[in-house]
């Protein structure tokens, strides 16, 4: 069996703490792992981490590739979406991908699963793994279903038919519904949220694509690099559509593992440790007379006066503070902020680098600081500025340094100029992070004030 | 006339824009100059500014020349209290100063007020003072109110009883009254709010004294030094109930200005300008569906999700987010924060200092980044540390640097070392500030690691 991560997802539900350079499947939140590397982490006791293939895009591998490293699965495979095209065509040249590269014959079992998930307890996740090999094992095209325990108008709902093993076959699928329609759901009692996982061969897969989306179809009977190089010429189409609410093969597995998206600041809500007034809190965090409320501190105090159902998170750049029930609407803030065009929808103030990364610490009339963190072996690009000069202060580790033609090393607490208009390039020989504080001077400070000399 | 201005008070209802070391006279709000400048500013059209006597402690007097020379009244006259013995003491200092260092005759008039109310329109105001200044020739205190336009329960109330000129005799003075008694006290007509104003002759004030508070009379009498010397001895006690509330002289005045104490984030709220939905935004702020919140942005985006009634406040450091009409619990929260000894009680980020002020900008494992300005001409204290090593790169300006024993000139976008255990001295010779970035390395990054070898 080879499992599928899809791990090229935006989405700004999480903002302020996730942003559209930062998805949620990164996140920790209250955790000491990633969604992503809590993902992976779920899968390795039925397959080895080589036997993983993550899709995401090329602007997320260092994300990717640094979960990789925490969840101990580096050799786990990472395919790259030229574009983003929903998950059939995804998950289709991940199936190309598996014959390919990975040798897999048609009849490979191939488990397909979103990374953003909290899936628990293990045990009885492991349980619902083997009902779905063994359908798959029947050429079935498994969907996996979780019983709801609320009316949630946020999901999407599989109607299940009359049982076949432990699954049943299917109805219908309904998109996400209004209240009153998810409480007859509820009622009914033969609804199913859907949870985005799926099982099945790969020949059964193909076969069924083969069917009902044929574009999708012939384009991956090309081979991997024809569909690489075509894929932007692909439908946009998600592995429901395509797949699964057509094919004759179709079954519904309830999950009997507990299961949440945590698709809203109120799924977060949901999911944490409470103290007795139902307060979740989490940072340095002070409630006073305060009742169901969600407190995300990160870097400073946050009080909080007679709240009661109100979610306050708090980033290095951005506070969110919302009605409990409301958090939804934080969509409609990214899009304003897109709107006006505010790098906060984007980028958080670190930004992530194939290098490392940055934080803006500060800025005022004149001057800019921040924090960088070179990873070991690493080499930032041959570069120049115009407009500004920096002087470099090494906290941990050293540098290299290469200013003009001269090269030399910084070491802990030792400082460098970089003059203005002077080509200069910074790189981690150690075998541990560099870290450095950069104060910038000059009258114009963007980071588009950057001549690059090198690509790396 | 003299006018007595109290800026020694502490208070921390504005929290967490005010602190123990900052309180609310200095604050600005959303004008240009803070309460206490716009306090001088108010009498100027009536006095000179070295009519004036601002009465403070040793804590706040950077502070307070600060504010002088905003309102461009530098020759005012700063007098400091001792210690705290609330506003009699303070004011018979004041006289006392009047009397020996300005050579007032007994009978001057002392306007006495607060430094952090608004009062507004001037022109009424004016008006207002005129008719006290008629009153106190008469021999009389005068104790200013304000008719209620709401039964609010945050102010002290003086029952007036029959006409005296524009003012009226008082039948009694009652503390913050509960709801009730306070809609009873609007309904009744005949009580206002106690402004904390006065006005008197030196001579009536201290034959009043004399009559009521023999104690801080007898003190009074022997002169200032010994006044200074010996006021530690003072009984704690307001000039209500040493004076005020058994004076048989006392007449109530009615400001028919518009007057407010702003003494809570309730009462900001109110003065503020607001949109139509009846929110009060200043910063960097979007509210999304939200009425009647207070968002006081500082340095980040706050963004309001569904609020209603909700205020929420930011600084650096602490973000306060409280329920409308419950803001007063700010108090409790200060309190729990002193009881945790955490400096957010006390201090801002920014620091000031005697030579000019420092922010913290950030700090992580190793590292510490402050940015410092020294006014012109200033000078640190000659010092050293025994854990820390600084990094100073000049932003604005040029610093005077003593390392050990070498004396240097650092320029604009310059920077120097200072090695771990060196003496050192950083002094601005110039005719501006001069702005530098200082980065901290070491182990341990505490203010209290200085060892001075110099006062100033």
């Amino acid at each position: 069996m080879k499992v599928i991560i899809l791990a090229g997802g935006g989405g700004s539900r999480l903002f302020p703490l996730s942003r559209t350079r930062f998805p949620k499947q990164f996140l920790k939140l209250n955790e000491e792992r990633s969604l992503l590397a809590r993902t992976i982490l779920r899968f390795l006791p039925i397959v080895k981490s080589c036997d993983m293939v993550i899709v995401t895009n090329q602007e997320y591998i260092h994300h990717v590739r640094t979960e990789l490293i925490a969840a101990k699965a580096q050799d786990a495979h990472i395919l790259l979406e030229p574009v983003a095209r929903n998950t059939a065509p995804a998950v289709a040249l991940a199936a190309r991908y598996c014959l390919d590269v990975l040798g897999c014959k048609a009849d490979e079992i191939l488990y397909v699963t979103p990374s953003d998930h909290v899936i628990r307890p293990q045990d009885i996740f492991n349980e619902n793994l083997h009902q779905a090999i063994r359908l798959a094992k029947m050429s079935k095209i498994v969907t996996l279903g979780v019983k709801p325990g609320s009316p949630e108008t946020g999901y999407g709902y599989i109607q299940a038919g009359k049982a076949f093993g432990d699954a049943f076959t299917v109805q219908s699928f309904s998109e996400k519904p209004d209240q009153e329609t998810a409480e007859l759901y509820l009622a009914a009692g033969n609804y199913y949220w859907n949870s985005g996982m799926f099982a099945f061969t790969i020949d059964c897969f193909m076969g069924e694509l083969e069917k009902y989306q044929l574009d999708v179809y012939t384009l991956a009977a090309k081979g991997l690099e024809e569909m690489k190089t075509n894929f932007s010429k692909m439908p946009s189409i998600s592995l429901d559509y395509a797949v699964a609410e057509k094919s004759e093969e179709l079954v519904m597995l309830p999950i009997t593992a507990e299961w949440n998206d945590i698709g809203s600041w109120d799924a977060i809500y949901d999911v944490l440790p409470k103290d007795e007034d139902g307060n979740a809190l989490q940072g340095d965090c002070i409630p006073i007379d305060c009742s169901n409320t969600l407190m995300l501190g990160h870097s400073r105090l946050i009080a909080g006066l007679s709240l009661e159902d109100i979610l306050v998170v708090e980033t290095d750049d951005v506070i969110v503070v919302a009605k409990k029930g409301e958090s939804q609407k934080v969509k409609t803030l990214v899009g304003e902020l897109k709107g006006r065009g505010r790098i906060e929808a984007d980028e958080h103030t670190t930004v992530y680098h194939p290098w490392g990364f940055y934080t803006v610490l500060g800025f005022g009339k004149g001057y800019k600081l921040m924090r960088l963190v070179v990873n070991p072996g690493e080499v930032l690009s041959l570069q120049m500025h115009y407009h500004r000069s920096e002087h470099w202060i090494v906290i941990d580790g050293t540098a290299k340094v290469t200013i003009g033609t001269v090269e030399q090393l910084v070491h802990e607490n030792e400082s460098i100029f970089v003059p203005q208009t002077v080509m200069h390039r910074l790189e981690n020989p150690g075998k541990f992070p560099l870290q450095i504080i950069e104060v910038q001077n000059g009258n114009y400070l963007g980071e588009d004030d950057i001549v690059r000399f090198s690509d790396n």
